[in-house]
């Protein structure tokens, strides 16, 4: 690795790693020791949203480990979503303020390797889509509403199952943002983008599809209306309905949940 | 790079990666091609729980790629709980068919970043941890729930807050496994795990402390009854109750959520 005068830190430099030379004595890789130096900062709160990390050979020179094993550690925290790199000069890695899908894009690979399934993410969704839309009922009208009641006009004119699809999920996305509880809905929209797939090949299947979305628009308006009388209990039973309902008319073949209880 | 028999794979090969062309062609770089190229595999069903991926000079050559690309790649998918990788001849990287904590691990890191609020932690945690109890409530015993029960005995000889709390999380996690959803368990063990600082900085902050350990310990006796019992409702209800009394108890200071409603 070359060295310039940037990266020849001393220990003069109060930035230098003191715990970087035990963990590499205690066998911990360079990618170890990088991502523990990063995660420890922000737990420490000295990283908070919006800070700049030090160029990646600087950060490599100051905890002596290679540039290699900086750029996995800052890989890992971009997949998570904890990071994000720009690109050009300039534009360097920066502690991010929102997570993005990371969630989403781990549970679509849980699903394909079967250590989640699409009745457990079901049964995860109707619990979590509850809670957050009797939360949003009990909020104020707000600009998540708004666009929650403009996306179920644009579903009305939509026919085709992929743009029907979308909507859909941002309006689920749009009611459960109301709610104001960030865990909630980046639960929600993760399991939502994550079932989306499935629901949009079972809609591709159906006969009687024009039959099916009209029923799915007039269950949207529903539970729109409910959460803007602030009717929580009325607002959370028809969310239970319409996932239920929607997994049985789209998923026949057994994949459905079962109709109560909370496991199938 | 250098070239070795294995790497130099050709056409003829079937494995040769098709689409990773077109993805340099339009400005995707090594690693996003890497990343693309596992993920693309697992969501095809082609690698499956157990599959042992090529080895990383292998991959980078069908792929034509650098082997750092195939590293970060590989990082990002361990660090996810989706691929493990052994150390020592032999010992390759296989897709794992458990996920660990890899949630749990970015939730710390949004909860440091306020990305999330202990408060949204709190409220997202009681309605999945009483789903999962009613759930686990419909159950016949198992062995989670024995597991359970050998914890809270436990539970009431450990005095100091550190073993206290641990003991505490098994707890909850054990009988949360006893519900069988896998999305669930996974979801409350890492929410849980995430609280386990704040919780025990706040014990340790405790004058009465005894006092209080005495409560939870009877806390969840009642809880791991209700469940025994088959009593969804109680036990349900009971699970609410004990998790607003502990923030309560163990966070006056406002970061406690509201006693009722989904958001405080």
């Amino acid at each position: 690795m070359p060295r310039t005068r940037d990266a020849g830190v001393g220990l003069d430099r109060p930035e230098r790693c003191h715990d970087c030379a035990i963990m590499q004595a205690k066998g911990m890789s360079g990618f170890d020791v990088a991502l523990h130096h990063i995660e420890s900062e922000i737990l420490a709160g000295n990283y908070v949203a919006g800070t700049q990390l030090p160029p990646e050979r600087e950060l490599a020179a100051r905890l002596s480990v290679g540039r290699g094993a900086v750029r996995e550690a800052i890989r890992v925290l971009q997949a998570q979503g904890i990071v994000v790199s720009g690109t050009g000069p300039g534009n360097g890695t920066r502690i991010r303020a929102t997570p993005g899908d990371a969630l989403g894009r781990m549970l679509r690979l849980q699903l394909a390797l079967d250590i989640t399934s699409v009745e457990d993410l079901t049964e995860t969704r109707i619990v979590v889509e509850k809670a957050a839309t009797v939360a949003a009922a009990h909020h104020g009208p707000n600009a998540a509403l708004r666009r929650a009641g403009l996306l179920v006009e644009r579903m009305e004119r939509r026919t085709d199952p992929d743009s029907f699809n979308e909507l859909d999920t941002s309006f689920h996305i749009a009611v459960i943002e109301a709610s104001g509880n960030h865990m909630l809905s980046m639960l929600s929209a993760a399991i939502r983008h994550t079932l989306s797939a499935p629901i949009r090949r079972a809609e591709e299947r159906l006969d009687d599809w024009d039959e099916v979305r009209s029923g799915l628009v007039a269950e949207h308006r529903a539970i729109l209306e409910a959460v803007r009388v602030h009717d929580a209990n009325l607002a959370s039973e028809l969310v239970e309905k319409h996932i239920r309902h929607s997994y049985e008319v789209l998923l026949p073949d057994g994949a459905a949940p079962a109709e109560s209880g909370t496991h199938g």
